[in-house]
């Protein structure tokens, strides 16, 4: 039931990670797992926002926030304040997933219900960003993985804000991503018995967009938002 | 901004936690914090799925899985052998999270985009559920949690499917929610310029169902599959 939609040879070899490492690799299910760069960059790419996990004082957390992906990188931005940001600036090992919702697979025995998924774990240590073209690639990215189109629209940060936000880096370098698709398994020895059984397909959509109260009457909803399309690879 | 949609007050008082140690106050945007059992519940409950964060070698991992909560515990289930099962038996400090989106915050300017979103941090430790009477219950849980009404109808797990599925159990007491709703803000230097704002709400709504190939032409699928809510507030 693995799904292979993807190629998984790359364009571009430069792009091959490192990514399977015995710390990456899938153990549970090693058929469900994937470490083409292509495979797992669209997820990444997908995914709205990711979780974070990181270690202080012996207790991890794991902290959701938007993420963005340029390339090999990925990157961060916060608050420099911000818990999360200061321990990952000092260098410290970090575990960045994200995870899209694709169906709740329902089967006849209880053990057996599942759910379809695709998710990603990337490895490794985040690094700040100061560079000032890099600063703006990154915030420019972040903002165009939640909203494709909408940095042409909208006002470039200030120097004052660029001084209160800190962005950090994470190579892509050690990932691997999983994907369960299809129905039911395993359901053979329950066949005789009277239950439905399949899948429930699960897609996060927008909603009619909320045009804040100070915007003029003359100023459309944009397409790139009335057309918003979450699930960007038209899945079903 | 902060939606008190929900009462601050638990019916019964017994279900307080106490939750609002250091370690889970939060202290960025403190005004989308909330710490009561209702709140937390609210949303621990209507996440399908979480994200785990346990260390192993000083490097954290976060997994999704799905959990499911029945008072005042927190339950798991997964493969004795899973990587994430056998370190978190070891009775190591775990972090769950859990995040539900609900929008897409555009703004005037890149660093006023935000988006709305309901989180749940848990800290504590994993203990293994050894007791029948519990393992069932929290497997019920599970199920229950994804598709409520669906244990009634289903092969509950014989003894050898229990031998191979491990349940821990997380005491919800250190745990804290945040909550980001409404729309675009700090945009008022910018209301000058000739630019759409607003939000672009987010639901995971669940699509046609798909009947498993095997299943029996008069067996229908069941109105709460058909129905499913998962949103199970009702919220817009």
């Amino acid at each position: 039931m693995t799904r292979q939609a993807l190629p998984s040879v790359p364009d571009d070899p430069s792009d091959i990670p490192t990514s399977a490492t015995p710390r990456v690799r899938v153990r549970r299910h090693p058929e469900r797992a994937a470490y083409d760069r292509q495979t797992i960059d669209a997820i990444l790419d997908e995914a709205l926002s990711c979780h974070v996990g990181f270690v202080q004082d012996d207790q991890p957390y794991v902290i959701p926030t938007v993420h963005a992906r340029d390339g090999n990188q990925l990157y961060l931005h916060g608050s420099p304040g911000s818990r999360m940001l200061r321990v990952l600036k000092g260098g410290t090992s970090v575990c960045l997933t994200v995870t899209i919702h694709d169906g709740l697979v329902l089967a006849r025995s209880a053990l057996h219900h599942s759910m379809n998924y695709r998710s990603v774990v990337v490895l490794g240590t985040a690094e700040e960003v100061v560079e000032p073209t890099e600063t703006l690639n990154a915030l420019r990215a972040i903002v165009e993985h939640i909203a494709p189109g909408r940095w042409e629209d909208i006002r470039p940060p200030n120097d004052r804000e660029l001084r209160q936000t800190a962005i950090l880096r994470i190579s892509l370098e050690e990932a691997s991503a999983k994907i369960r698709s299809g129905g039911p398994m395993g359901d053979e020895e329950d066949l005789s018995l009277a239950v439905w059984a399949g899948t429930l397909p699960l897609r996060l959509l927008p909603q009619e967009p909320i045009t804040e109260e100070r915007v003029p009457n003359h100023i459309a909803v944009p397409d790139y938002i009335r057309d918003h399309r979450l699930n960007k690879h038209g899945r079903p």
